[in-house]
């Protein structure tokens, strides 16, 4: 890529990352920058002098960002969900080998080789609608070993195709069945094991916790961000999602970048998330797939001012749906957030529930990251799900599709 | 295409239409038609000889058949799908023009040339994601040259893109301003005039009608059969969406070939749909997108032996989701279908909903229209939403994707 390429688009409807701009504009890149955002009537033709065309028309978004996937795993759960809709328990399901574990016995039963070539489909999904920015949580491993290896394989990933991984250590995910009946002792190796490896070898970005009955306590997540801390690595958390144990309130008053899931999550909660700064990421995915009932307090969110982000949740069990655009419907029709929420949730408010600047937002200086739709309104992507509107996708300044 | 073209597959996990087979198979086609369905172990490679070779491995489903869409329409509804969840009551939104009658105003404001260039884009989302069979309705014209001027986008359609386009004269759909207050005179002008004009043009392969509060009554509805009776055209309905009038037995009377959206059909309505043959087809994008709570009665169309069909319902207000594979999806998450019960309804069953045969399974002699996918098992098409596993599709006989 030369750093000097530039590219020039005219007469853009621009999503810049939280509103609609009001007027047409000129979007031009410089090597991997938006080095020009102006009004199309200020336009000067000189301007683009020299400058490749790169098209005209159509709505211009930040590429969008997943802000929360489990996208390696080995293994897939069709034949669990097929079983439960052939009217099999939970109990008969678990009894043969079915949840949470039978993912975790895959993927440390896959080679490294083995887990990269079944996530490549799944992350190629993502990419070809719209992807430019994807997390990926580690959490089917529970050994030292295998969380690390999933790590390795998300930043393999980022190398294959032109997407920018971000990478989550998520060891305190589930209790592997070596430790049943001793929580305290898993959650010593995540703290004294698996998190200075991880934050030795350079491979997480951040460190997350499911803290929920099913998994973690708010005092054991809270023991894991402490390392966390120690280790100088950001911390977020799966939290509030099937009952509200506080964990998001914990996970805020140490700062946490965001608070996940967060249905059951109450004022107090969305209170001491504001105060923190950190990021309410929606994840309609799983909403639609265990068919709950119970709603994030968006209306709570938006009175306080907390921005909210909306991820795929992309994962073998409670979200088998690899696609981003899809998530912006799901968000308005499930959730009611406004087209622009959900937009702005899956770009500029998702780089913040990564902690990143500098992308997710279309402005002069930012990385050029975009996506360039065949459509007339941004609110047609919430709208509409369909295939073939992306024209457009450009990662860092080189267009990559379309 | 030369009509003695022949390809060969090896090692297929064959959905045939109905069920999965319980082992490996080769499948032949000799043109456009399916020549030799075998076991692999029975398979002898003598049989293969001069045959090319069109791939080993994955599942291969019928072509997907999408049997019950409005996919030719002007405008979009985005704006209002954006209005209402800001806040806007369904009154205001009526007041600035929107809901079906907007989507009314739009398709007789457009040109067929400019119909047809709308609906492409759609069109091609749906073959992309592995429909090879689309039916289309009428509807949003509500004239008479207008409702003709949308039958023939449709049959056009078929033309441009490799797809079988069925047409389905849906006059019945809307009472039109300029009828407020005189119901009935506009039912004649749809027996009188529609039906006959779209019978003598050959425009129409079915008629439809709207049985609603909402819309028209059972009575009325019955006129419209009648009519179509007259012109030996077959008769489907949509009815006990919102509530139950009784159209789908009245329908069933008559011989439907199907009745569609069916949440409040009751027992008795069930069992007339299996006494006269006829299919339930379930619309889960619509009940998805209106949050409906009521879902129609699959255990008792299961006790019955009711074959059920399931479609996109594609269209710009209360379904605008161009993608059969999250109908799969949707049909057994929302509705609880099994996965085998809603590929049957993307294939078999849908079929059998357009009154077609030969297409819709796997067998020999029927045609060869196909989809080969990137899979392990046909359950992983309902359990994931993912784009890219569709590695092969098929039309009568000719590989158009992949
Ligand atoms: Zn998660
Ligand atoms: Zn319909």
């Amino acid at each position: 890529m030369s750093d000097t390429k530039r590219l020039l688009w005219r007469d853009m409807t621009v999503f810049d990352g939280l509103h609609e701009l009001p007027e047409p504009m000129a979007v031009i890149t410089r090597g991997s920058r938006i080095d020009t955002l102006c009004p199309m009537r200020e336009f000067d033709e000189s301007l683009g002098q020299g400058i490749r065309d790169a098209g005209r028309g159509g709505v211009m978004t930040p590429g969008l960002i997943d802000c929360h996937t489990h996208l390696v795993f080995g293994g897939n759960r069709a034949d669990e969900f097929e079983k439960r809709l052939e009217g099999a328990s939970y109990a008969e399901i678990a009894k043969a080998g079915g949840g949470i574990l039978s993912t975790v016995h895959a993927t440390r039963a896959a080679s490294e080789d083995e887990l990269l070539a079944a996530a490549l489909p799944r992350l190629q999904a993502l990419v070809d609608d719209g992807a430019t920015t994807v997390e990926i949580k580690s959490g089917y491993g529970l050994t030292v070993e295998d969380e690390l290896k999933m790590l390795r394989v998300a930043r393999r990933l980022g190398e294959r195709l032109s997407v920018r991984i971000v990478t989550t250590l998520l060891g305190a995910h589930a209790l592997p069945p070596e430790y049943e009946g001793d929580s305290d002792a898993y959650i010593a190796l995540v703290c004294d094991e698996m998190i200075p490896a991880a934050a030795s070898e350079g491979l997480a970005d951040a460190v997350d916790v499911f803290c929920e009955t099913i998994a973690f306590s708010v005092d054991q997540c809270e023991r894991v961000f402490q390392a966390a801390e120690k280790h100088g690595l950001p911390i977020k958390a799966h939290a509030e999602q099937l009952s509200n144990l506080g964990g998001s309130a914990m996970a805020a008053r140490h700062g946490a970048l965001s608070a996940d899931h967060i249905e059951y999550l109450d004022e107090q909660g969305v209170i001491a998330l504001r105060d923190a700064g950190s990021v309410a990421v929606i994840l309609p995915g799983a909403f639609h797939t265990l068919r709950e009932t119970q709603r994030p307090p968006i209306e709570a969110l938006r009175r306080h001012g907390v921005p909210m982000a909306v991820a795929t949740d992309a994962n073998p069990g409670s979200s088998p749906l690899f696609q981003p655009t899809l998530m912006l419907n799901l968000a308005c029709t499930l959730f009611r957030l406004t087209p622009r929420e959900a937009l702005a949730g899956m770009t500029a408010n998702a780089a913040r529930a990564l902690g990143q600047t500098g992308f997710g937002c279309i402005e002069e200086g930012a990385n050029a990251d975009l996506c360039v739709w065949d459509i007339q309104r941004p609110a047609e992507l919430a709208y509409a799900v369909q295939s073939g509107r992306l024209r457009q996708r450009v990662f860092q300044g080189e267009p990559t599709h379309g």
